[in-house]
C-alpha cells in the first residue's frame, strides 16, 4: 500500500478532474478571483465537499509544480489499492489464519482511518471496502489512520456479498455485529475470520448480513443504541485478538 | 445531565458572547451583509472555528426567538455538569462497584463524544474531564455521543491528579493505558475502578500517570504506535466489562 499526494494545476485540468470523478482533497483558489471558470470550479468544490482555501498569488506560485496554475491548484491523493489475494498471501506467509476486516459502507473518513489503524494493531491482514457509496481513501483517512495506511493493505471490491462468497471457499468464516447475536465471549472467533462492520446509521446491510455465518453481540448496559462504528470495530477486533492469544 | 441549545441574537450580544469566551457552535449571518460589525463578528467566528452559515432574512426571522436578530444569530450550548459525588451515589444506588472514566485532555470533540457513548454502553457511572485545555461539551460532542450525554453524567474538575487522590479514599483503583504495562487480560480489573485515558498525541500526562495504581497494555501487533484514543478507551472499557461479567 502506498499513499501519496499530487497537485492538479490550472482551470481545465481541475475541472476535468472533477468531471472524471477524481477525489480532490483540497482546493487552493486565488483570493478575490471571481470569473466564470473559477466560479464553476467553486461550484464543483461545494458539491463534492472539497476543503476550499483562498490564498495569495505568492502562495499559489509556491505550491505550484508546473508554474501554470491559472489561479487554482487542487490536491488529490494517489493510492495503490491491494487485492484480496495479496491479503491471503500475506497471512499464509506469516503462518497465521487470515483475519480480514470488511466494511459495509463506512461513510465517515475519521471512522475509516481509525478502523484501518485498529486493523493494523490488531494484526489483521487487510481491510476490504466496497467501491460505491462508501468513503474512499482521502487525505483525512490517511491522516486519521496515523500511518497505518502505509502498512495495512486496503482492497476495493465491487460487491461485498460476492467477495464474502468467494472467501468462504478459502475457508474463512464471517461474523458481523448484531444486537440479536450471541454474546461475543461465548463464540469461537479463532480460525480464519472476516469481521464485518456495518455503516454508522444502518449497521450491516441485509444482503451482506445474510452471507455472514454468525452474528455476535457486544454487551450493552446503557441507554442508547450502539457504539461508534470504529469503537465497535475495535472492541470486536480485540475480542478476536484475545481469543487468538488464548487469554482469559 | 442535561443538554440544550439556545440562541444569542443581535450584533452586540453575539460579539459579547465571543468576548466572554463562550463556545458558539453555529453562526447564522444574513447573506450579503458586509458592514463593519458583521465583519468583526465573522472575524471572531473564523478565529474560533465556528461553523458559519449564510442565510436569507426569512430563515433568520424563523430562527429568531426575540425578533431582533439584526442579521446575526449564534447558537450556543448549555450544559449542566454533574459532580463526582453524584456519580458515586449513582453506583451505590445501583449496587455496583464504581466505574468511572477520567479523560486526560482529550482534544478532539469526535473522540470525546465517542468516549461518552462508550461509557454509557459499558455501564460506567460517569466521565470526568479537566476544566482547562481539553475540549468541553460542544454541540459536536453532543451529536457524536449519540444521545449518551443525556444519560451519562460528565463532571469537570480543576485538577485530575487531585481528584484521583480523593477517589482513592473512596476505595477506587486507577488504571491507565501504557505500552509498558502488564497485558490487560492478566490484570484484575474488577472492583471499584477509574479508567484513565490519555490525550491523542501525548498519552496520559506524567502527574496523572504517577497517581495511577497500575498500567495496563493493549496487545499491539502492528507497525504503528497507538490506537485512536476513543478506540483504545473502548477496548479497555470492554476488557473491564468482560471481567465484571466473569466471561472467558
Amino acid at each position: 500500500m502506498s499513499y501519496s499526494e499530487f497537485t492538479i494545476e490550472g482551470r481545465n485540468a481541475v475541472m476535468e478532474a472533477y468531471r472524471a470523478g477524481k477525489t480532490i482533497d483540497k482546493l487552493y483558489v486565488l483570493d478575490g478571483c471571481q470569473d466564470g471558470p473559477i466560479l464553476s470550479i467553486k461550484r464543483e468544490a461545494k458539491k463534492h465537499d472539497t476543503m476550499l482555501k483562498y490564498v495569495t498569488k505568492e502562495r499559489l506560485d509556491q505550491l505550484s509544480e508546473t508554474g501554470k496554475h491559472q489561479g487554482v491548484i487542487a490536491v488529490a491523493a494517489a493510492y495503490e489499492y491491494a487485492t484480496v489475494e495479496e491479503m491471503l498471501a500475506k497471512a499464509k506467509k506469516l503462518g497465521e489464519p487470515p483475519f480480514l476486516f470488511l466494511l459495509d459502507n463506512i461513510e465517515d473518513p475519521h471512522n475509516l482511518g481509525a478502523i484501518i489503524r485498529t486493523a493494523n494493531l490488531a494484526g489483521a491482514h487487510g481491510v476490504i471496502i466496497p467501491k460505491n457509496r462508501a468513503v474512499g481513501l482521502t487525505a483525512t483517512v490517511a491522516r486519521t489512520s496515523a500511518g497505518a495506511l502505509n502498512y495495512t493493505p486496503v482492497a476495493r471490491v465491487t460487491n461485498l456479498a460476492k467477495t464474502i462468497e468467494e472467501l468462504k471457499k478459502e475457508g474463512l468464516w464471517f461474523v458481523c455485529a448484531d444486537m440479536g447475536g450471541e454474546l461475543m465471549y461465548r463464540q469461537d472467533l479463532t480460525g480464519p475470520i472476516g469481521l464485518v462492520i456495518g455503516n454508522e446509521g444502518e449497521g450491516v446491510g441485509r444482503l451482506v448480513k445474510e452471507k455472514c455465518d454468525f452474528m455476535t453481540a457486544i454487551p450493552m448496559k446503557g441507554n442508547i443504541d450502539s457504539l461508534n462504528a470504529s469503537v465497535a470495530a475495535g472492541v470486536l477486533a480485540y475480542e478476536i485478538v484475545r481469543q487468538r492469544l488464548g487469554a482469559s
